[in-house]
């Protein structure tokens, strides 16, 4: 059951404020070649990452960008906008695919939707969330799904 | 069937050199507190990963690096020494998973095993190569996992 996307706000939320089907839409970021190359030389010198006349005899036969650059992205999205939970976006682990790469010029948006909602049955204080994040481009091509695991704090009534 | 580690090489490998049980081991790189602030100021500005005393008061109780940094840096040793694939480092989806942070001061090497390879049956020239990525600090204990299929290509004859 999808429901309206949420509206971004400053307000945290707990695991109890959370319903399955909910979504969040992240602020949106335009990529460019300038950053693409930098995340590159730092994290992915690839040829295909690091130089347009060089990418165009490799594999993508264009500049794109790193898959982990894509991600980190999604992150800093999540992070400022996307996703406004209580403690921060903690993550026990993650599944990424990147169905399409992004390009210079891209403008990205990342959308999440609750997927699951399980409490921890030992601690009483917190709970995991299953979190579809789904990054598209201006076309509304999706660009990377990660399927996250997060640690999410329960509002805890003290006695 | 397990083998003795592969040298590091110039060599670059196509998926017909390749064997099941084959593994590969990276360089040592030495993780900092600027680099891990400086990677979440950027991507994952969040306390735990920004600041040694707001770190005290958050989740993990001390500075840590961000799950995508630990990512990140497991990229660039892959790239550099870690996986020598002919035509680079191409995956087509990962699994990751981060079983204890990345601290500052942390030595980090990744050993690769191929767990699986697989011919394309459309395409003559590539293949697709699993492979199992083990992030280990200094005291061998494991600070990521990454579950890889990657396009590798084959080596082709031609007539």
């Amino acid at each position: 059951m999808a429901q309206a996307d949420t509206q971004i706000s400053d307000k945290q939320l707990y695991l109890d404020d959370l319903v399955v089907g909910q979504r969040f839409t992240s602020r949106a970021h335009v990529v460019d070649a300038t950053e693409i190359k930098a995340f590159a030389r730092q994290f992915d010198p690839q040829p295909f990452h690091l130089d347009e006349e060089t990418a165009k005899r490799a594999f993508f036969g264009e500049l794109v960008a790193s898959g982990w650059h894509t991600a980190a992205i999604t992150m800093r999205l999540l992070v400022e906008t996307g996703l406004p939970l209580a403690g921060g976006i903690i993550a026990a682990a993650r599944e990424a695919s990147w169905p399409k790469p992004t390009r210079p010029g891209d403008t990205l948006t990342v959308t999440s939707e609750i997927e699951e909602i399980m409490p921890s049955r030992s601690r009483r204080d917190r709970g995991t969330l299953k979190v579809r994040s789904k990054t598209r481009n201006q076309r509304d091509e999706i660009v990377q799904v990660l399927l996250a695991k997060l640690i999410v704090p329960r509002r805890v009534e003290r006695p």
